[in-house]
């Protein structure tokens, strides 16, 4: 950082420093911060347009609060460089989202003032609900403040939260980010109604806002009066957060300081739940960003004068594509495919089957659970539904995927994305746990394609079946091999030997691994060195047992391999399998230790895990073929 | 039943035949139907006043709609008794909850009419929406109605489902019935604002309201200024479910057929999403059920006439009693305790506590999601939390209990009531994946106690640590070791011999039967026909190794033994450690086997499992003794 750039910036090491600048001095500091962000986001990647879109409002509630004594939880997170920034971590950014450097998202224990980890949406309310209520039991005066976008208003976690926080006399804020876009545009009736609340009469300048906005809500009967009298004839009073018991204020301009700073002083002297309403724009401050807020939500490296700019080689398929693609073909296949998304059209590669099939499209807002009901429920009358959904937000929709989907036994497709380590969002976002959640339903099974072409055929294969699957496929590409046009499926439940031992002369222990999903291509390459033979499993449950038993048969040891968690995984199905079958052979489970791993690049990642050829091959080694 | 005592009734086989009826015979059959509901669950057993609220509501559903055509969801399930009654199941009702009986919810392989399988709550809407869309792409004209209670509608899932709907433009009706009552009081800010809109202004003699109640709702000014001039003040526009984009009926009164079928039959022309409201009293028409309806939520066996008796000697001490009592003692001890459930405050054992620590109970509504992230947000503070959850209610915080508080490592305790099956209430609300689903998430550990006075001891164990830790136990009483006073705990993640194998000259295998949790009482009466080891493990994770090793060591085979399911459960940590040992054994697992088990007696369901005491000895003779 040049001293130069950032005058005011480089002398703020934590809020303190802040809070003794005069107004027009904070506003300086916003327009560094912004540059600074803009600056060094484009030379780390990560979260671009949200992160513009806070400055104001990170640099007024760090005036006005006494972090980290008061407790400000970020919803979703990704909206936090500013913060990070403002609380001792600006020459750390250069780091970001990097292997050892500062998390993409709030982190506790990286900084006092990250007093909540969040990065899936719509927690913050109950996390601060709890934190206002504990303050209050220790007779502590701190206030918690939650900061939610509008998107993560829709899931019902957070409406639990507002429910409860209504009538829990709390000294709680909720500050409602409105910038009418999550990571896909918007969608439901929560966000209709925001955008009526917006709509000219409700939305004032923030200057003259300010003055007043800290009024109680005049009467009903006056407000319509004033209304009707306006002649504008919309009539949506401000009551659905009143309605749960909050005190609503707003909407103000969420990059007016001078709205901004007076309206939160004088919140903070407010007892009880107050609900602000804040407007503040995806992108701001930056043209291409507002222009564009999808494509700059979260952007890898790029020259901020110029702009993304499309890579003259296209980058690799990634497995995202092919489930695309193959959404659209099997949809023009059969009429009754319908694709199903919590709000992540972009990131489950579902824009062109939107176009294409925009009839057979559904967005439920960020709503897990009630996706995976919302399937059940058409699936009981005859459509197929193909829910697209990451493996970490299947999460969310657990009890609705064993007490709606599995125990009816409904014909649902779970495409599940962003399965195995996630790279750069880290443990958050891991999907490593499906395979042992999903394994132990009844009625349930799941796939694990190899590669690309695998993917799609699995797919197929799924959508044949008269009962639920999950395909779980990771983030990014693969092995890079081509899927074929056909939407021919491959044999459910079947795996496939892909290389034999015993092609070189060894005294040593004949060894097979047996490779779930994409770990496939470094096991292939350790067993040239070992000359094991290669199983691809495809399938963790049901588990080919036929094919386990009979290449258990004819070797001295086997090895499991899967980009999921060893406990209870599909390593643990083989060997119970295995047990099943009486069958006793020494077995070595590679696969995801039970620890959160942090983020960084995914290979470096697997590889520090053991999990790339050169990891397998010495893992084996030091089991079955040391001393 | 007797001719006599239900003329009418017993007419209906089917909802046709009520269609016939005149309003007078189908108020006659109403009656008739209440006391059929009473009489029959007096005799066996069942839900109670949720039913008797919902007879006339039944009656007018069926008389309007043209079941099975036109789908009815009832949410949660419980209250369908009348519908059974009426949809061709009158007879069987006698074996309702009993193996191989009518199941206590609506179930899709039980009969036509019931279209979507629930008893978890807050799913109707999204099931219904999703039939209400499939309809619409099938271009069939058929109508999706959800009926759904007060308390069920604040889980978040509902309002997903509301937020969804409201831009849907499906023909779906969500009913509201609205009897201010789950199975305990509601709470929350949403039953607050339902309450406002019954509140004398709103809530007109259903007679009248029967007339006028399809009219749109007066433009806001008009409604404002009549309710400025009726001088009753109160300003509570029914608009929050409009702002959610659907029509707004009601209240009206659900007892009324006169009032819900013209009502019925008019939104039953109405385009677009349609919510009534209608207002029941759960228990109606039976006094005793009316006055304490907590009471005849679900009862034994009872004389109408007489009303539920306490019994002479008391029932034998329930876990749930078991968990009540530890945590009121633990609250005494420790002022940071606070105690949290999602509206299970009878269910979880938590009404003394209540009683005895008001300030410290935190009843967060059907909200399971914000249940435990609530409780994250209060560890962060120095509290230190309890969440009372039935196992299978965990599911719905899955994504929470891994991103928000395992992730985090916070010492948070969950109570895990009903783990392994839970009799009449079947597979929907079997605890049997918590093992699993728990086990593969880093820093969690889940403890099995083995008997009533282990449970005492290891929830003390659990609330000492400083990380996230669950006590799993099932439903009902346990072998009937009476807890010690004291609030000393066991050794964390340690287990413990209970009887050496070797006590009868044998010259068969030595075996070590190592028993996870309760199943350990008949697994000791098994070993003294086997004259095996029994090992009480007690931790599924972490799990003694130490132990284990030592009793692998000695012995030729091993059985793992739990109430849950196999795969990926506390055997299969077993297999795991055994292997990452490279210790080869034979293992017997015994288990949950892989599908859905119906409703019934539980000892009886158990036996059926081979998980009694005899059926243990057979499995371990027939593996390992035979021949």
């Amino acid at each position: 950082m040049s001293t130069n750039s950032y005058p005011l910036l480089q002398t703020v090491n934590s809020p303190a420093d802040l809070r003794r600048f005069t107004r027009p001095q904070l506003k300086t500091l916003a327009a560094e911060l912004r540059s600074y962000v803009l600056d060094s986001v484009s030379r780390t990647g990560g979260h671009l347009s949200s992160n513009l879109g806070t400055v104001e409002l990170t640099v007024a509630l760090h005036a006005v609060f006494n972090t980290p004594e008061d407790r400000l939880v970020w919803d979703v997170g990704h909206q936090t460089y500013p913060h990070k920034i403002l609380t001792g971590r600006r020459d750390r950014m250069p780091s970001l989202r990097q292997l050892g450097g500062l998390s993409g998202f709030p982190l506790r224990s990286e900084s006092e003032y990250d007093t909540f980890g969040t990065a899936h949406s719509s927690t913050s309310i109950s996390a601060a609900l709890g934190m206002a209520l504990a303050a209050k039991r220790k007779g502590e005066k701190r206030r918690a403040v939650a900061i939610i976008g509008d998107g993560a208003m829709t899931a019902g976690m957070a409406f639990e939260a507002l429910n409860n926080a209504g009538v829990a006399d709390a000294n709680l804020l909720v500050i409602l980010n409105d910038n009418d876009m999550s990571i896909s545009p918007p969608v439901g009736a929560l966000n209709r109604y925001l955008a009526q609340l917006m709509s000219g009469q409700f939305y004032a300048k923030a200057r003259d806002m300010g003055k007043s906005v800290l009024k109680q809500v005049p009467p009903l009967l006056e407000l319509a009066k004033r209304l009707e009298q306006s002649a504008k004839g919309m009539v949506v009073p401000a009551t659905l957060f009143e309605n749960f018991g909050f005190n609503y204020i707003g909407p103000i301009d969420g990059h007016d300081l001078d709205s901004l700073i007076p309206t939160l002083e004088n919140i903070k002297g407010l007892e009880g739940p107050q609900f602000l309403h804040v407007v503040t724009k995806k992108g701001q401050g930056y043209k291409l960003a507002e222009a564009d807020p999808v494509t700059y939500h979260g952007p890898g490296k790029f020259d901020p004068e110029v702009g993304i700019v499309k890579p003259a080689t296209p980058p690799k398929t990634t497995f995202t594509q092919v489930f695309g693609r193959w959404l659209c073909d099997m949809a023009e296949h059969d009429p009754r495919l319908v694709g199903i998304t919590p709000a992540m059209r972009e990131g489950s590669g579902m824009v062109e089957f939107e176009q294409r099939f925009p009839q057979r499209y559904y967005d439920v807002g960020i709503a897990e659970q009630h996706a995976v009901t919302f399937a059940a429920g058409m699936a009981c009358e005859g459509v197929k539904p193909v829910v697209a959904i990451y493996s970490t937000f299947l999460q969310r929709g657990y009890d609705q995927l064993i007490h709606d989907v599995a125990l009816q036994n409904l014909p649902v497709v779970f495409a599940l994305d962003r399965a195995g380590l996630v790279g750069a969002d880290g443990a958050t976002h891991a999907g490593a746990y499906d395979i042992p959640f999903v394994r132990c339903i009844p009625n349930m099974s799941i796939a694990c394609p190899a590669d690309e072409r695998e993917c799609r055929q699995l797919l197929s294969t799924a959508f044949a079946q008269n009962h639920p699957v999950a395909v779980r496929y990771p983030r990014g590409s693969g092995a890079g091999v081509e899927p074929l046009a056909s939407l021919e499926g491959l044999p459910f439940g079947k795996g496939e030997i892909r290389r034999e031992s015993g092609q070189v002369a060894s005294a040593g222990p004949r060894i097979a691994i047996l490779a779930f999903g994409t770990l496939l291509y470094p096991a292939l390459e350790a067993a040239q060195a070992l000359d094991a033979t290669v199983v691809n499993m495809r399938w963790a449950k049901p588990l080919d047992v036929e094919l386990l038993l009979e290449v258990a048969a004819r070797h001295d040891a086997l090895v499991t391999l899967e980009e999921g968690a060893i406990m209870g995984g599909a390593g643990s199905a083989v060997l119970e399998a295995l047990q099943a079958a009486r069958v006793q052979r020494p077995v070595l489970q590679l696969g995801l230790p039970d620890q959160f791993i942090e983020h960084g690049d995914p290979a470096r990642l697997l590889a520090l895990q053991g999990l790339d050829a050169a990891g397998i091959e010495q893992s084996v080694r030091a089991r079955f073929l040391a001393g």
